[in-house]
């Protein structure tokens, strides 16, 4: 048993707080509003959050910063949040301590990766990270589920050693760069499929954007230092099919409003929360162009998003590309050296 | 234009007769029931199969076998009958001809490919493989989709030569044991997802026994030849989603019945068609055994249907085995090398 805490009472961060419960911790579930943590900790439930799950006697929900000084703490506030989090923190860490983020993007301006933003602001903690397919809801219930944790393989180990329950099935992998562009990424081709049902395509549209969409990302991610096998596993395809299929995934409901054409400053009001896949299909656009590699499916939802584009003919373009080889590609990205 | 053939007239033999026909060819649609056969000419529709969908004036349905002396024939029959139907149609077909074949799955007893049954029965004419993720409902009716075609460069080029359209775009691929491994061994882990729907599991169970049913797919694969990267494609990961997740597949839903409780025998009664997946899971996992490949999710599954196992069991087995690195079982089998 460990003092461990949790940094956003969010459904992520509650649903966390659980699964290091069931590992045998203690557990601070830190959040900022004393009313709101006080109602937590009296109903024994994240009503707003995370509502219908049983918080079990191990989580104390608090504002207490001190409870930071712990041996591993769970980030878990909206990305573009980190490095303002991670300021706001500091100085209440155990240096060592190892630092989990959950947030998934890439910093605006910066094309930073959020590790690295962590590894800025908190140069005397271990960072690693946590990714894979997991909705909160399930995961706050007890549904098997399994993720990644990864960091330099000693830290993700330890990670896995006190994170790892029979229902929180954890991998470790030391590509830290392929886990999180996976997660940042598959947002933009959830965008994407979300965009092809608004149309009224079908299941085969659907497959074929996520096939060729997982294709482009992993040609980004390789291409940024990442192992191509990583966009294969739980954190890669594993995490882009939930996000793809699920009805509560708000990057794929901004996607079918858009392709029911209502045009995005009204989605994105409509939906009242951020929509990373908006952001990093803006960031994923321009590296594509950087680093000169071919992302149509990334450029043509760059092109609906922010240029006005057709969303039926961004579908047609995207079919009518000259006859291709389906190992070409990889072949030349020297995939198979 | 050519004169091309499709030899069977179910669902998905109709709607890729759709596709030729969208192509600019004569398609002759051979089935073997004149009645039927009759009724779909008269009605311009196969409405016991493919219900809809309007047939377009370049196909001719037909029993005519005559008409298999053609450019291209494609072949749409289920997989226990590939070989049946392959002598009877021998003597009708053009030498040199191209044979695609549609149906997926191994031959039982000697776990041949279903392109080496051919190969057998047909030495004189060129075989590919047609697969993919594509709902023949979603075809007939001209949604986007895309699918790969296996065979030597040259073949394969023709064939998507002759039946590439707007709506139906075609990958060549020269793995053709890899594209016809990932098509048969997908409904295995259909299978396994629709047990773990009907325990009443979640998207995140579904989603990790699709990514590491995948990776131990690929581990099969591999073995027997195929390449890596195939199972990343629209034959492997691509069909493995569609399958997975569509309310159409019979092998999902045969799934979703054995985890309610109901046995086997009953459930293949009710669903009164040929369950791929329940014979594929009996030679993926002889293959399994005899290559010596760990194939977790494969053999729970073979517990489940042949020795009676209790499917929740069966899942918690799998979620309690010892902790894992990602990529070491990859490594191992020097996928990076």
């Amino acid at each position: 048993m460990s003092n461990v805490a949790v940094y956003g009472a969010g459904s992520w961060g509650s649903a966390l707080s659980v699964v290091l419960a069931n590992a045998g911790h203690q557990v601070a579930l830190i959040g900022r509003h004393s009313d709101e943590m006080e109602l937590i900790r009296k109903q024994r439930e994240n009503a707003r959050y995370l509502p219908g799950v049983v918080l079990p006697p191990g989580i104390q929900p608090t504002t207490d910063l001190t409870l930071l000084n712990a041996e591993l703490v769970v980030f878990s506030v909206p990305s573009h949040s980190v490095r303002q989090a991670a300021r706001l923190v500091k100085d209440y860490l155990k240096p060592g301590c190892i630092v989990v983020n959950t947030a998934k993007g890439m910093e605006e301006g910066s094309h930073l990766r959020l590790s690295e933003v962590l590894a800025e602001e908190l140069p005397q903690n271990r960072i690693a990270v946590l990714s894979g397919p997991s909705h909160a809801e399930e995961v706050g219930r007890n549904m098997p589920t399994t993720v990644v944790v990864a960091s330099d393989v000693e830290t993700a180990k330890a990670v896995q050693d006190l994170m790892m329950t029979p229902e929180f099935r954890i991998y470790t992998n030391p590509d830290v760069i392929g886990v999180e562009l996976g997660g940042a990424l598959k947002n933009v081709i959830a965008l994407c499929t979300g965009i092809a049902e608004g149309l009224g395509f079908g299941d085969n549209t659907k497959a074929a954007l996520m096939t060729r969409g997982l294709a482009e990302i992993a040609r980004l991610g390789v291409a940024q230092g990442g192992h191509p096998l990583t966009f294969a596993g739980l954190s890669g395809v594993g995490d882009l099919i939930v996000t793809c299929t699920s009805p509560h995934s708000r990057n794929r409901r901004a996607g079918v409003a858009l392709g029911q054409g209502i045009p995005l400053d009204t989605v994105l009001k409509d939906v009242g929360m951020v929509v990373e896949g908006v952001k990093a299909a803006r960031i994923a656009y321009q590296l594509s162009i950087e680093k000169d590699i071919s992302m149509p499916i990334t450029e043509q939802a760059y092109r609906v998003l922010f240029e006005g584009a057709d969303p039926r003919i961004a579908v047609t373009d995207l079919m009518m590309r000259g006859k291709r080889h389906e190992l070409e590609e990889i072949v030349e990205l020297n995939w198979l050296n």
